[in-house]
Protein backbone atom coordinates (compact mmCIF):
# COMPACT_ATOMS: atom_id res chain seq x y z
CA UNK A 1 0.00 0.00 0.00
CA UNK A 2 3.34 2.12 0.18
CA UNK A 3 2.83 3.58 -3.13
CA UNK A 4 -1.09 4.45 -2.60
CA UNK A 5 -1.68 8.18 -2.38
CA UNK A 6 -4.13 9.14 0.80
CA UNK A 7 -6.70 10.47 -2.57
CA UNK A 8 -8.05 9.56 -5.48
CA UNK A 9 -8.43 11.91 -7.68
CA UNK A 10 -11.26 11.19 -10.38
CA UNK A 11 -11.59 13.87 -13.12
CA UNK A 12 -11.98 16.75 -11.78
CA UNK A 13 -13.66 16.08 -8.16
CA UNK A 14 -11.47 14.82 -5.15
CA UNK A 15 -12.29 11.97 -3.53
CA UNK A 16 -9.95 12.13 -0.38
CA UNK A 17 -11.01 8.62 0.95
CA UNK A 18 -8.84 5.90 -0.62
CA UNK A 19 -10.11 3.05 -1.09
CA UNK A 20 -8.51 -0.81 -1.47
CA UNK A 21 -9.96 -4.26 -1.54
CA UNK A 22 -8.81 -7.08 0.11
CA UNK A 23 -10.02 -9.68 -0.91
CA UNK A 24 -10.26 -12.93 1.72
CA UNK A 25 -11.16 -16.98 1.32
CA UNK A 26 -9.31 -17.46 -2.57
CA UNK A 27 -9.08 -21.00 -4.00
CA UNK A 28 -6.92 -20.87 -6.56
CA UNK A 29 -8.91 -23.80 -8.35
CA UNK A 30 -12.44 -22.77 -8.02
CA UNK A 31 -11.95 -19.10 -7.54
CA UNK A 32 -9.11 -17.78 -10.32
CA UNK A 33 -11.93 -16.70 -12.54
CA UNK A 34 -13.93 -15.31 -10.02
CA UNK A 35 -11.16 -13.19 -7.77
CA UNK A 36 -9.86 -11.90 -11.16
CA UNK A 37 -12.84 -10.59 -12.06
CA UNK A 38 -13.34 -8.81 -8.33
CA UNK A 39 -9.83 -7.37 -8.89
CA UNK A 40 -10.34 -6.63 -12.24
CA UNK A 41 -13.60 -4.84 -10.50
CA UNK A 42 -11.57 -2.65 -8.29
CA UNK A 43 -9.49 -1.43 -10.60
CA UNK A 44 -11.93 -0.62 -13.49
CA UNK A 45 -14.26 1.12 -10.68
CA UNK A 46 -11.82 3.65 -9.06
CA UNK A 47 -10.12 1.54 -5.99
CA UNK A 48 -6.48 2.20 -5.71
CA UNK A 49 -5.17 -1.17 -5.33
CA UNK A 50 -6.35 -5.17 -4.51
CA UNK A 51 -4.87 -7.40 -1.81
CA UNK A 52 -5.33 -11.14 -1.89
CA UNK A 53 -4.98 -12.30 1.84
CA UNK A 54 -3.22 -15.63 2.75
CA UNK A 55 -2.13 -16.74 -0.38
CA UNK A 56 -0.44 -16.47 -3.03
CA UNK A 57 -1.46 -17.23 -6.50
CA UNK A 58 1.17 -15.94 -9.19
CA UNK A 59 -1.56 -16.40 -12.37
CA UNK A 60 -3.73 -13.65 -10.61
CA UNK A 61 -1.38 -11.51 -10.10
CA UNK A 62 0.41 -11.58 -13.62
CA UNK A 63 -3.22 -11.08 -15.39
CA UNK A 64 -4.49 -7.87 -12.95
CA UNK A 65 -0.84 -6.10 -13.93
CA UNK A 66 -0.90 -7.00 -17.70
CA UNK A 67 -4.15 -5.31 -17.36
CA UNK A 68 -2.82 -2.64 -15.75
CA UNK A 69 0.07 -2.04 -17.97
CA UNK A 70 -2.04 -2.14 -20.98
CA UNK A 71 -4.72 0.19 -19.72
CA UNK A 72 -3.04 2.08 -17.74
CA UNK A 73 -3.60 4.12 -14.17
CA UNK A 74 -2.19 3.44 -11.00
CA UNK A 75 -3.41 0.19 -8.88
CA UNK A 76 -1.08 -2.31 -6.53
CA UNK A 77 -1.53 -6.06 -6.27
CA UNK A 78 -0.39 -7.40 -2.96
CA UNK A 79 -1.23 -10.91 -1.95
CA UNK A 80 -0.32 -13.50 0.81
CA UNK A 81 -0.36 -11.11 3.84
CA UNK A 82 -2.34 -13.05 6.36
CA UNK A 83 -5.60 -10.72 6.52
CA UNK A 84 -5.74 -10.07 10.27
CA UNK A 85 -1.88 -8.72 9.51
CA UNK A 86 -3.29 -7.07 6.61
CA UNK A 87 -6.43 -5.52 8.41
CA UNK A 88 -4.40 -4.21 11.42
CA UNK A 89 -1.66 -2.09 9.80
CA UNK A 90 -4.40 -0.46 7.98
CA UNK A 91 -6.07 0.29 10.97
CA UNK A 92 -2.91 1.55 12.44
CA UNK A 93 -2.59 3.64 9.67
CA UNK A 94 -5.86 5.21 10.13
CA UNK A 95 -7.83 3.31 7.80
CA UNK A 96 -11.12 2.10 8.55
CA UNK A 97 -12.70 -1.17 6.97
CA UNK A 98 -16.29 -2.01 5.59
CA UNK A 99 -17.08 -5.35 5.27
CA UNK A 100 -19.39 -6.33 2.78
CA UNK A 101 -21.87 -8.76 3.42
CA UNK A 102 -25.57 -9.91 2.77
CA UNK A 103 -26.33 -9.35 6.81
CA UNK A 104 -25.15 -6.26 7.09
CA UNK A 105 -26.68 -2.72 7.14
CA UNK A 106 -28.94 -1.99 3.67
CA UNK A 107 -27.06 0.94 2.01
CA UNK A 108 -30.06 1.59 0.11
CA UNK A 109 -32.27 1.91 2.74
CA UNK A 110 -29.92 2.80 6.01
CA UNK A 111 -27.55 5.85 5.83
CA UNK A 112 -24.01 3.59 6.44
CA UNK A 113 -22.63 4.89 3.26
CA UNK A 114 -23.24 8.36 4.60
CA UNK A 115 -21.50 7.48 7.94
CA UNK A 116 -18.70 5.69 5.80
CA UNK A 117 -18.05 8.84 4.07
CA UNK A 118 -18.45 11.37 6.88
CA UNK A 119 -15.33 9.27 8.46
CA UNK A 120 -13.28 11.09 5.67
CA UNK A 121 -11.08 7.85 6.27
CA UNK A 122 -9.10 5.65 3.97
CA UNK A 123 -11.60 2.50 3.46
CA UNK A 124 -10.37 -0.85 3.02
CA UNK A 125 -13.54 -2.96 1.73
CA UNK A 126 -13.25 -6.47 2.62
CA UNK A 127 -14.73 -8.85 0.68
CA UNK A 128 -15.36 -12.73 1.19
CA UNK A 129 -15.35 -15.97 -1.20
CA UNK A 130 -16.07 -18.90 1.21
CA UNK A 131 -18.02 -18.73 4.21
CA UNK A 132 -16.32 -15.58 6.26
CA UNK A 133 -14.59 -15.96 10.12
CA UNK A 134 -17.37 -14.78 12.84
CA UNK A 135 -14.83 -11.76 13.38
CA UNK A 136 -14.97 -10.52 10.40
CA UNK A 137 -18.42 -8.97 11.60
CA UNK A 138 -17.02 -7.86 15.24
CA UNK A 139 -15.75 -4.26 16.26
CA UNK A 140 -12.16 -5.49 16.26
CA UNK A 141 -12.07 -6.01 12.87
CA UNK A 142 -15.06 -4.40 11.11
CA UNK A 143 -15.83 -0.93 10.95
CA UNK A 144 -19.00 -1.05 8.82
CA UNK A 145 -21.36 -4.34 7.80
CA UNK A 146 -22.54 -3.03 4.62
CA UNK A 147 -25.36 -5.32 2.43
CA UNK A 148 -25.78 -4.79 -1.21
CA UNK A 149 -29.27 -5.63 -0.24
CA UNK A 150 -29.56 -8.53 1.78
CA UNK A 151 -30.48 -10.70 -0.91
CA UNK A 152 -27.47 -13.19 -1.58
CA UNK A 153 -25.55 -12.39 -5.12
CA UNK A 154 -21.78 -12.11 -5.30
CA UNK A 155 -19.12 -10.36 -3.65
CA UNK A 156 -18.18 -9.32 -7.28
CA UNK A 157 -20.92 -7.50 -8.24
CA UNK A 158 -21.69 -5.72 -4.31
CA UNK A 159 -18.24 -4.51 -4.53
CA UNK A 160 -19.16 -2.97 -7.75
CA UNK A 161 -22.45 -1.33 -6.44
CA UNK A 162 -20.26 -0.01 -3.65
CA UNK A 163 -18.09 1.56 -5.57
CA UNK A 164 -19.93 3.34 -8.15
CA UNK A 165 -22.20 4.29 -4.84
CA UNK A 166 -19.44 5.57 -3.21
CA UNK A 167 -18.02 7.58 -5.92
CA UNK A 168 -21.38 8.69 -7.34
CA UNK A 169 -20.26 7.30 -10.69
CA UNK A 170 -17.66 9.35 -11.59
CA UNK A 171 -15.05 6.33 -11.42
CA UNK A 172 -16.56 5.44 -14.70
CA UNK A 173 -15.14 8.57 -16.40
CA UNK A 174 -11.88 8.00 -14.59
CA UNK A 175 -8.59 8.70 -16.92
CA UNK A 176 -5.98 5.99 -17.00
CA UNK A 177 -2.80 7.16 -17.15
CA UNK A 178 0.00 6.03 -19.65
CA UNK A 179 -2.58 3.22 -21.16
CA UNK A 180 -1.49 1.65 -24.13
CA UNK A 181 -4.73 0.43 -25.01
CA UNK A 182 -7.90 3.10 -24.85
CA UNK A 183 -11.30 2.16 -26.10
CA UNK A 184 -13.66 5.01 -27.99
CA UNK A 185 -16.84 4.42 -26.96
CA UNK A 186 -19.06 3.50 -30.00
CA UNK A 187 -22.66 2.76 -30.51
CA UNK A 188 -21.58 -0.35 -32.73
CA UNK A 189 -18.69 -2.19 -32.97
CA UNK A 190 -14.81 -1.88 -31.58
CA UNK A 191 -12.94 1.27 -31.61
CA UNK A 192 -9.51 1.35 -29.66
CA UNK A 193 -6.47 3.62 -29.59
CA UNK A 194 -3.28 1.11 -29.31
CA UNK A 195 0.01 2.53 -28.44
CA UNK A 196 3.12 0.24 -29.88
CA UNK B 1 -40.33 -15.81 -20.26
CA UNK B 2 -44.38 -16.99 -19.88
CA UNK B 3 -44.74 -16.62 -16.32
CA UNK B 4 -42.98 -12.71 -16.24
CA UNK B 5 -45.03 -10.24 -16.45
CA UNK B 6 -44.25 -6.92 -18.50
CA UNK B 7 -44.05 -4.74 -15.13
CA UNK B 8 -41.25 -4.75 -12.17
CA UNK B 9 -43.12 -3.70 -8.87
CA UNK B 10 -40.77 -2.67 -7.25
CA UNK B 11 -41.57 -1.47 -3.60
CA UNK B 12 -44.43 1.27 -4.30
CA UNK B 13 -42.22 2.25 -7.79
CA UNK B 14 -43.55 0.56 -11.20
CA UNK B 15 -40.67 0.20 -13.69
CA UNK B 16 -42.18 -0.79 -16.75
CA UNK B 17 -39.61 -2.12 -18.57
CA UNK B 18 -38.88 -5.41 -17.56
CA UNK B 19 -35.72 -6.63 -17.75
CA UNK B 20 -34.11 -10.30 -18.44
CA UNK B 21 -30.69 -11.05 -18.68
CA UNK B 22 -28.92 -13.43 -21.13
CA UNK B 23 -25.60 -15.04 -20.74
CA UNK B 24 -23.96 -16.53 -23.45
CA UNK B 25 -20.95 -18.61 -23.66
CA UNK B 26 -21.02 -20.21 -20.63
CA UNK B 27 -18.17 -23.01 -20.33
CA UNK B 28 -20.27 -25.79 -17.57
CA UNK B 29 -16.49 -26.28 -16.27
CA UNK B 30 -14.61 -22.37 -16.23
CA UNK B 31 -17.79 -20.46 -15.76
CA UNK B 32 -19.98 -22.13 -12.89
CA UNK B 33 -19.77 -20.04 -10.00
CA UNK B 34 -19.26 -16.70 -12.02
CA UNK B 35 -22.52 -17.67 -14.13
CA UNK B 36 -23.99 -18.57 -11.13
CA UNK B 37 -23.12 -15.14 -9.33
CA UNK B 38 -24.45 -13.67 -12.61
CA UNK B 39 -27.57 -15.07 -12.39
CA UNK B 40 -27.51 -14.59 -8.69
CA UNK B 41 -26.99 -11.06 -9.61
CA UNK B 42 -29.85 -10.53 -11.92
CA UNK B 43 -32.11 -12.22 -9.39
CA UNK B 44 -31.06 -9.97 -6.40
CA UNK B 45 -30.98 -6.67 -8.48
CA UNK B 46 -34.27 -6.54 -9.86
CA UNK B 47 -34.25 -9.03 -13.38
CA UNK B 48 -37.44 -10.76 -13.82
CA UNK B 49 -35.41 -14.13 -15.16
CA UNK B 50 -32.10 -15.50 -16.68
CA UNK B 51 -31.54 -17.62 -19.71
CA UNK B 52 -28.07 -19.13 -20.38
CA UNK B 53 -28.28 -19.54 -23.76
CA UNK B 54 -26.92 -22.48 -25.97
CA UNK B 55 -26.01 -24.94 -23.24
CA UNK B 56 -27.65 -26.99 -20.56
CA UNK B 57 -26.45 -26.72 -17.15
CA UNK B 58 -28.27 -28.57 -14.35
CA UNK B 59 -26.25 -27.64 -11.88
CA UNK B 60 -26.36 -23.90 -12.10
CA UNK B 61 -30.10 -24.15 -12.53
CA UNK B 62 -30.77 -26.81 -9.43
CA UNK B 63 -28.71 -23.57 -7.60
CA UNK B 64 -30.77 -20.54 -8.50
CA UNK B 65 -34.12 -22.27 -8.19
CA UNK B 66 -32.45 -23.34 -4.70
CA UNK B 67 -32.05 -19.78 -3.97
CA UNK B 68 -35.39 -18.30 -5.38
CA UNK B 69 -37.56 -20.96 -3.78
CA UNK B 70 -35.34 -20.00 -0.20
CA UNK B 71 -35.16 -16.22 -0.62
CA UNK B 72 -38.60 -15.71 -2.29
CA UNK B 73 -39.30 -14.11 -5.04
CA UNK B 74 -40.46 -14.40 -8.59
CA UNK B 75 -37.63 -15.21 -10.77
CA UNK B 76 -37.51 -17.86 -13.81
CA UNK B 77 -33.80 -19.44 -15.11
CA UNK B 78 -34.17 -20.77 -18.64
CA UNK B 79 -31.15 -23.01 -20.57
CA UNK B 80 -30.45 -24.55 -24.05
CA UNK B 81 -32.32 -22.11 -26.25
CA UNK B 82 -29.70 -21.06 -28.94
CA UNK B 83 -28.94 -17.26 -28.04
CA UNK B 84 -30.48 -16.33 -31.80
CA UNK B 85 -33.49 -17.64 -31.02
CA UNK B 86 -33.67 -16.56 -28.06
CA UNK B 87 -33.13 -12.98 -29.48
CA UNK B 88 -35.15 -12.66 -31.85
CA UNK B 89 -38.32 -14.45 -29.72
CA UNK B 90 -37.61 -11.43 -27.77
CA UNK B 91 -37.69 -8.59 -30.14
CA UNK B 92 -40.72 -10.65 -32.06
CA UNK B 93 -42.52 -10.00 -28.81
CA UNK B 94 -41.39 -6.13 -28.87
CA UNK B 95 -38.35 -6.09 -26.49
CA UNK B 96 -34.96 -4.68 -27.16
CA UNK B 97 -31.56 -5.53 -26.31
CA UNK B 98 -29.08 -3.99 -24.18
CA UNK B 99 -25.79 -5.53 -24.85
CA UNK B 100 -22.98 -4.67 -22.39
CA UNK B 101 -19.47 -4.24 -23.82
CA UNK B 102 -16.43 -2.28 -22.56
CA UNK B 103 -16.21 -1.05 -26.32
CA UNK B 104 -19.94 0.65 -26.03
CA UNK B 105 -21.49 3.73 -24.99
CA UNK B 106 -20.10 4.88 -21.76
CA UNK B 107 -23.40 4.74 -19.32
CA UNK B 108 -21.65 7.33 -17.22
CA UNK B 109 -20.75 10.10 -19.96
CA UNK B 110 -23.27 9.52 -22.44
CA UNK B 111 -27.49 9.49 -22.46
CA UNK B 112 -27.61 6.38 -23.10
CA UNK B 113 -29.39 4.95 -20.00
CA UNK B 114 -31.95 8.08 -21.04
CA UNK B 115 -32.51 6.66 -24.12
CA UNK B 116 -33.34 2.85 -23.13
CA UNK B 117 -35.48 4.45 -20.63
CA UNK B 118 -37.12 6.39 -23.07
CA UNK B 119 -37.80 3.81 -25.23
CA UNK B 120 -40.21 2.35 -22.34
CA UNK B 121 -40.02 -1.30 -23.76
CA UNK B 122 -39.18 -4.70 -22.26
CA UNK B 123 -35.29 -5.27 -21.98
CA UNK B 124 -32.90 -7.76 -22.77
CA UNK B 125 -29.53 -7.36 -21.29
CA UNK B 126 -27.26 -9.37 -23.32
CA UNK B 127 -23.66 -10.27 -21.35
CA UNK B 128 -21.18 -12.61 -22.72
CA UNK B 129 -18.38 -14.54 -21.03
CA UNK B 130 -15.61 -15.38 -23.65
CA UNK B 131 -15.11 -13.11 -26.77
CA UNK B 132 -18.36 -12.97 -28.06
CA UNK B 133 -19.77 -12.79 -31.47
CA UNK B 134 -19.25 -10.04 -33.83
CA UNK B 135 -22.74 -10.02 -34.77
CA UNK B 136 -23.69 -9.39 -30.88
CA UNK B 137 -22.56 -5.42 -32.31
CA UNK B 138 -24.85 -5.17 -34.99
CA UNK B 139 -28.47 -3.74 -35.20
CA UNK B 140 -29.69 -7.32 -36.14
CA UNK B 141 -28.75 -7.98 -32.24
CA UNK B 142 -28.20 -5.00 -30.17
CA UNK B 143 -30.16 -2.22 -29.67
CA UNK B 144 -27.70 -0.46 -27.59
CA UNK B 145 -23.90 -1.33 -27.32
CA UNK B 146 -23.77 0.12 -23.19
CA UNK B 147 -20.58 0.15 -21.35
CA UNK B 148 -20.04 0.08 -17.63
CA UNK B 149 -16.77 2.27 -17.94
CA UNK B 150 -14.45 1.61 -21.05
CA UNK B 151 -12.11 -0.40 -18.82
CA UNK B 152 -12.13 -4.62 -18.69
CA UNK B 153 -13.45 -5.73 -15.32
CA UNK B 154 -16.62 -8.32 -15.15
CA UNK B 155 -19.93 -8.79 -16.89
CA UNK B 156 -20.60 -9.96 -13.34
CA UNK B 157 -19.75 -6.18 -11.88
CA UNK B 158 -21.41 -4.16 -15.43
CA UNK B 159 -25.13 -6.37 -14.86
CA UNK B 160 -24.81 -4.93 -11.35
CA UNK B 161 -24.43 -1.40 -12.02
CA UNK B 162 -26.43 -1.16 -15.07
CA UNK B 163 -29.11 -2.61 -12.78
CA UNK B 164 -28.92 -0.16 -9.85
CA UNK B 165 -28.47 2.64 -12.09
CA UNK B 166 -31.87 1.69 -14.01
CA UNK B 167 -33.96 0.61 -10.79
CA UNK B 168 -32.27 3.47 -9.56
CA UNK B 169 -31.26 1.67 -6.25
CA UNK B 170 -34.77 0.63 -5.64
CA UNK B 171 -34.34 -2.98 -6.17
CA UNK B 172 -31.70 -3.38 -3.21
CA UNK B 173 -34.96 -2.17 -1.04
CA UNK B 174 -37.29 -4.89 -2.77
CA UNK B 175 -39.63 -7.41 -1.31
CA UNK B 176 -39.02 -11.12 -2.13
CA UNK B 177 -41.93 -12.69 -1.30
CA UNK B 178 -43.16 -15.75 -0.05
CA UNK B 179 -39.52 -15.94 1.47
CA UNK B 180 -38.42 -18.96 3.69
CA UNK B 181 -35.23 -16.55 4.65
CA UNK B 182 -34.90 -13.52 5.29
CA UNK B 183 -32.17 -11.34 6.53
CA UNK B 184 -32.80 -8.70 9.39
CA UNK B 185 -29.87 -6.25 8.61
CA UNK B 186 -27.42 -5.86 11.34
CA UNK B 187 -24.78 -3.54 11.84
CA UNK B 188 -22.81 -6.62 12.98
CA UNK B 189 -23.72 -10.31 13.31
CA UNK B 190 -26.38 -11.98 11.58
CA UNK B 191 -30.16 -11.93 11.95
CA UNK B 192 -32.45 -13.95 10.17
CA UNK B 193 -35.90 -15.25 10.14
CA UNK B 194 -36.19 -18.50 8.70
CA UNK B 195 -39.36 -20.22 8.33
CA UNK B 196 -40.23 -23.85 8.37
Amino acid sequence: MADSSNSTKINNKIYDQEIVVLRWGHRPQRDARLTTHVALTARALGASGFLLSDIVDEKIKVTIEKVTRNWGGKFFFEMGTPWKKAVSSWKAKGGIVVHLTVYGENIQTSDVLERIRNLRKPIMVLVGSQKVPKEFYSKEISDFNVAIGNQPHSECAALAVFLDRFFEGTELAKDFTKANITVIPQKRGKKTIVKR
